[in-house]
């Protein structure tokens, strides 16, 4: 360990779709610096991730001599590198076994995290870039529970023994936007502040709803329509049906005694603190920067920080 | 009664979102002729929904002398006259002692056929247009058993003691068109001709969903990626998932030894021939034209056809 805990030792990178936000960090996991761009994977032009790497790295006087470890969708068929996933459950010692070794043109090596894989009833599941964020959780101290990670593709990871049993997506952002947008749905929905008592209505509807939930959303149009919930409430009477059916689906074999972590600090883990309250689930908010926290912890247990 | 089988005695508009269809019909509810335009409410120019009346029924000569009875979305907020709806359970006779009398610019009068309602947990359903339809199959002799609608919000219809006793709307068509449309699912998905195994794989797993649909919908992403289906399979997978999971929720409560009938004779019938059977029902078709021998079930207790 180096005694110094100021002094930098990894460089880790979170390269997603849409964004990415690199990191420098010091010798417990500590963020000392910390870049974004909106240069995800679908942004960079003429795919030149080299250049984007090299830019943003170079910012850092020390950067030349730190390893490096990349994770998130920047391993995709779409990114920089495809890397073949590993299959749940793993941990950081699976993930640091199966990092994959990639140069850069200025002969720089990039470290990246394969995804992680798993498999219900027949059909797999996916995930690049929420196992490291785990991972760094698990650094903090969650040694087992639940994790829900919302967004446009939630993914709900379970922990135990400080490695990742098993996990499962859920396309409820993705969904919502669809059907707000592209359906009769949308037509009466108007801009407002967050309707909370609209959003509440909805989770409940989306728990009841159970296998209906194709027949609950029509709801979304006669409530309104019959003056049961006002115009406003709409959007947020959606997003409640959605959620509310993916949380119902996602703990259906969760202890109630459960606390379920959400990662994320935005209006949308918000939105799921209120709905897993009113499922029965306590909740707590994951530490920020556990991705950085990841990066550090592969990158230990692959031997890349003696 | 009229004596003469070919005379005609009424005339029926089936007046709908995308189109309409108007039917001379004869003393035993039979169709004489019929003509199709399209021209439904959201078609019709300036809304002038007189003139297309007009220039429809024109075409009869007869016309002047016959009652008109109307149904359909032409009774929606966006038609040509709203109406309020009658709460299930009805039948024939309820419909009739709600008819809306209503004048055209010519002094004619149409009688509109009101929507239905019903509400489960609070919630509102509606229906304008449907509830003509099974009419008419009761009149040909279904007096009681289950009807699915297939469609961009199916309808799934049960019928007791010759009445309707309760409905569900479900929104599997158009969710469908804005999943495929708008959604990562989308992109894998070719244009093909109709996948069965495809189909039935995604029946299989929409059922199994139960509440978990906002999941298995990822696997129309999972399954084309890791080889397990061929892209060309994609679209109708998606369609077997929705269908299926249509399917599961609205059966829940159905005896399996029930027959349930498909109201329709398109591709989309087809589909829920091989979902429904796959489920362990057996179906049956509607006749063709029971719109039209609703508007004469309906007529005839309103007593217009003295």
């Amino acid at each position: 360990m180096n005694s110094d805990a100021s002094k930098p030792v990894l460089i880790g990178i979170d390269w997603g779709t849409s964004s990415l936000r690199a990191f420098l960090i010091g010798s417990t996991g500590q963020v000392l610096d910390s870049v974004s761009a909106p240069q995800g994977i679908m942004q960079v032009k003429d795919r030149d991730f080299d250049a984007v790497f090299h830019d943003l790295v170079g910012r850092w006087k020390t950067a030349g001599d730190l390893p490096v470890i990349a994770s998130g969708m920047i391993t995709s068929r779409n990114g920089w590198l495809e890397t073949p996933y590993v299959a749940v459950p793993a941990g950081s010692k699976a993930l640091a076994d199966n990092l994959v070794r990639f140069e850069t043109s200025s002969g720089k090596a990039v470290h990246f995290v394969t995804g992680m894989t798993t498999e219900h009833d027949g059909a797999p599941d996916v995930m690049r870039g929420e196992e490291t964020q785990i991972v760094g959780a698990m650094g903090l101290g969650a040694a087992a529970g639940m994790f829900v990670m919302p967004g446009t593709h939630s993914k709900w990871i379970s922990v135990s023994d400080a490695r990742i049993d098993d996990y499962a997506t859920y396309m409820t952002g993705e969904i919502f936007a669809a059907l707000r947008g592209h359906t009769i749905l949308g037509t009466l929905m108007k801009d407002a502040a967050f309707q909370e008592e609209g959003f509440r209505m909805g989770v409940a509807s989306g728990l009841r709803a159970g296998a209906g939930l194709l027949h609950n959303l029509f709801h979304v149009r006669t409530m309104p329509l019959f003056g049961r919930i006002p115009e406003e409430m709409t959007a947020d009477y959606l997003s409640g049906i959605l959620i509310g059916s993916e949380i119902g689906a996602a703990t259906s074999a969760l202890a109630p005694d459960n606390v379920v972590t959400i990662v994320g600090r935005n209006d949308l883990a918000d939105r799921y603190e209120i709905a897993l309250d009113a499922v029965g689930f306590s909740s707590a908010r994951a530490a920020e920067n556990i991705v950085a926290q990841g990066h550090f912890e592969i990158a230990q247990s692959a031997g890349m920080l003696s």
